[in-house]
């Protein structure tokens, strides 16, 4: 069984690849043009966007948005975290927690499947932590740097092990892989 | 003669209202559930919006969209005003310009106008000043309170005379206006 990814993103796309390959499917890379609809919710932005990529394609494809929520910031910069990492970065958001005692935040991730002409599926994860004072770690890629899992004393960035154990996108795309497989 | 004008914000239709009057233009609200795409651009932004608009209404329709642009924060929020500031207020943007030496920025506006199936014109209109220390005044709203006009002491928030003989959607409008009153 193959399945389209739409995604631009390479990190991303091995990823997926790595962990479907277990449900014995394999993952091909599509890449397209789209404009993703604003919403502050990550499932509505993953939805429109397999629609879109279903449309063109017209086979099994998914799409993947995962977003960073911080409990002070009112879920800021949540759907729009690339967006933000681009124009604040790391410190940005460090500026904005300066002397700020609830650190508490979450990735989430949102894998939307489409099927055929009516089959859509979603799938989410989340992985709770806190918001450390410092950049500290230079593994992985975004926010990782600043992101301390529950439980844990290393960010993302420190240990990718705990990253790909631990991260939102890796319980999602499990899932995802889980419901494949039941399929086939 | 009438142009619908696609918004939600009972505000922006009386100020377009008002300007529109004296182009001989009568302006009526259109309010349609509609999902803007991402984009850095407010006029990729308000295009596709009208697009959409016309498409439901198919009759003369314009929408307007607006953001400031932060020099020192790569132009940070931008296209994103209305989310950054519900979701960090201008606490959140003073924050960010703590310490910040140069606090030049911009706001601007664009119409986008849809008349029939072939035309669309666009009209912009900025406004350069700079982003104060703190929140002064209590008039309009946004970011009002922390933006002062060039070659002006007071912010848009503590003289409404001044946004609205300077500001960008003024500018715009009487843009827009004067092209209609040509049209006609």
């Amino acid at each position: 069984m193959e399945v389209l990814f739409a995604t631009s993103n390479k990190g991303k796309m091995e990823e997926a690849a790595e962990i479907l390959k277990e449900a014995g499917v394999k993952v091909r890379q599509y890449a397209f043009r789209y404009s993703e609809i604003r919403s502050d919710s990550l499932e509505e932005v993953a939805r429109d966007a397999v629609q879109a990529a279903y449309k063109r394609c017209k086979q099994p494809v998914f799409v993947e948005d995962a977003g960073l929520f911080i409990q002070a910031l009112n879920g800021f910069p949540g759907t729009y975290s690339s967006w933000v990492l681009k124009k604040l970065g790391i410190k940005g958001i460090l500026k904005l927690m300066e002397g700020v005692h609830d650190r508490s935040a979450y990735f989430e991730a949102c894998v939307a499947y489409q099927e055929d002409n009516y089959t859509i599926a979603m799938f989410h994860g989340k992985c709770f932590g806190r918001i450390t004072e410092e950049p500290r770690g230079s593994k992985g890629f975004g926010f990782d740097p600043i992101f301390i899992p529950e439980g844990e004393n290393q960010t993302f960035a420190e240990s990718i092990t705990l990253k790909n154990k631990l991260s939102h996108r890796y319980k999602t795309l499990l899932e995802f892989s889980k419901s494949l497989k039941l399929r086939r």
